[in-house]
């Protein structure tokens, strides 16, 4: 079976949608504590204007604060050219910038049309071209809204592959696909997957950021494993994510994740007890919050010890 | 795509598991409300001691009030001869017995050995061949702790599919596998599926009941109906199926179930907004009740429309 990596997002997607801003250190004792219990990608932070997203103001020192962690992929969301500078010069191993397929949506979340998104992504690609061999980050761009608007409502399948395509023609790395509404079902998530691969190959698309707003996130996630996703994003507890009502979680549940995959075999490199022990450590400090997820509450069968660490 | 038949399971492993006890007439109106959603099987009560389980008590009067729904498979649990006497005395359409194959936990539940629940189980199969042909009912054995057992933790794959062919060759219709406990994952379901069918038959094992204790419900139901599973146990807002700690739920909700496959475009024949009606409607008969699922918070996307009658 496939190694997994699961692509912590909690301290980006999480924490920008709470009201409570973690302090620094209390970021960082977050991510420590999930890369000792094995995760190995962490999505730590987005470079968006402060005056937006207070919370997440010191990115930069916390991409800094986790260059110690030897192996771990940090990651970072960036909008716009001036967060993809700070990106670069923080460190971040990975950048993604977000593009939403739904024009409508993107206009109001980052008040740009494709077109100017486009112009966008190609300028921030010519500054991680700019960068020494050694010190160049994976650049991807995220598919937003790829399977469906609240504002436009359905997304035509085969403008998120044509979109796709020409976002790698312009020499990104690799694209994402994103539930961010999480109306996404695993037959959709199939069709756009190999309708994706077959234009661009497999190799440019191999990571899915899934919600669970309507229950759907791990089966979509299983769909997306079988296939040959490798990278699952998903977050402590299930924080964050854009909910949409009040009870409708967001994000796929780490916790959750993990326990599907090892069950079945998939290495994930996570030791889940341990993960388990940082949702608590983690849920102390933002008290205010919904806490999602399953597995937490109905501990772990008692036979699951040896398959905890593959 | 093939039909998928969902078999409510609310009226029964959801108010066995709640201090409540409905009235006849409250149970009816659910029962009805599911029906004209659509929904065509429903799990409508137990026949077991009273002074064990006072909430189905009137489990012979509900089943003689839903007969008059046409089209409805009246669903029933029996866990012995006596039970089953009662159900096919009320004009049940399915009878279904539980084993366990945890032997330690089918003593703790129904205080008996292996050896003595097949000596019930042939016991209860006399009295359904003496029915006359057109008052037959399907009889079936739920296969329970079928992919472990908090007590006994692994219950070994081999033998489920044994005690699957020892019960079938009793002249049982069909068996049902369970994930009682809720420690189930779909590579699991998937060697259990293709064992028993290799071994007796794909006619003879047409449903499942899973539970969503550690989350992982919908991503094993994707896996049951892939494989050719036409029947899913689920229940409303998830209520019942044994919770093993407080947040922890059980069955499979049933509006997140029928979500997913009609998003698929696997038909149902449930109309899923009028199923969300019927929700909130439960909801304010048993106040005191966590409701689970993610679906009704988040409302049906504004395209779904065209899929909520297939």
């Amino acid at each position: 079976m496939k190694h997994i990596t699961i692509s912590e997002v909690g301290p980006r997607d999480g924490l920008q949608s709470v009201e409570t801003t973690l302090s620094t250190e209390a970021k960082l004792a977050w991510i420590e504590a999930e890369y000792a219990a094995g995760v190995r990608e962490i999505e730590v932070g987005s470079f968006v204007s402060p005056k937006l997203l207070p919370q997440m103001a010191d990115t930069e020192a916390v991409v800094r604060g986790a260059q110690h962690l030897e192996g771990l992929i940090i990651a970072v969301l960036v909008p716009n050219v001036r967060g993809c500078e700070s990106a670069l010069r923080a460190g971040a191993h990975k950048i993604s910038v977000p593009l939403s397929l739904s024009e409508t949506h993107s206009l109001k979340n980052v008040r740009r049309t494709h077109a100017q998104m486009l112009d966008e992504i190609r300028s921030c690609l010519k500054l991680v071209e700019a960068m020494p061999e050694s010190e160049k980050p994976v650049f991807e761009v995220g598919l937003s809204t790829a399977f469906g608007c609240t504002l436009e409502g359905v997304v035509p399948e085969s403008f998120v592959v044509e979109m796709a395509e020409r976002v790698l023609d312009l020499g990104v790395a690799e694209v994402g696909l994103s539930d961010t509404t999480g109306m996404g079902n695993p037959a959709q998530l199939e069709r756009l997957l190999t309708g994706i691969w077959q234009r661009c190959g497999e190799s440019r698309l191999t990571g899915v950021h899934l919600h669970n707003t309507r229950g759907q996130g791990l089966a979509n996630a299983l769909r997306a494993v079988e296939l040959g996703i490798t990278t699952l994003d998903s977050s402590l507890g299930g924080l964050g994510g854009c909910p949409f009502a009040p009870g409708a979680s967001g994000n796929i549940v780490t916790e959750d994740l993990v326990f599907m995959l090892q069950s079945m075999g998939y290495p994930t490199g996570i030791d889940l007890e341990a993960l388990l022990v940082v949702r608590q450590q983690v849920a102390e400090l933002l008290p205010e919050e919904e806490w999602f997820g399953f597995t937490a509450a109905a501990g772990l069968p008692k036979h699951f010890g040896a398959a905890t660490l593959q």
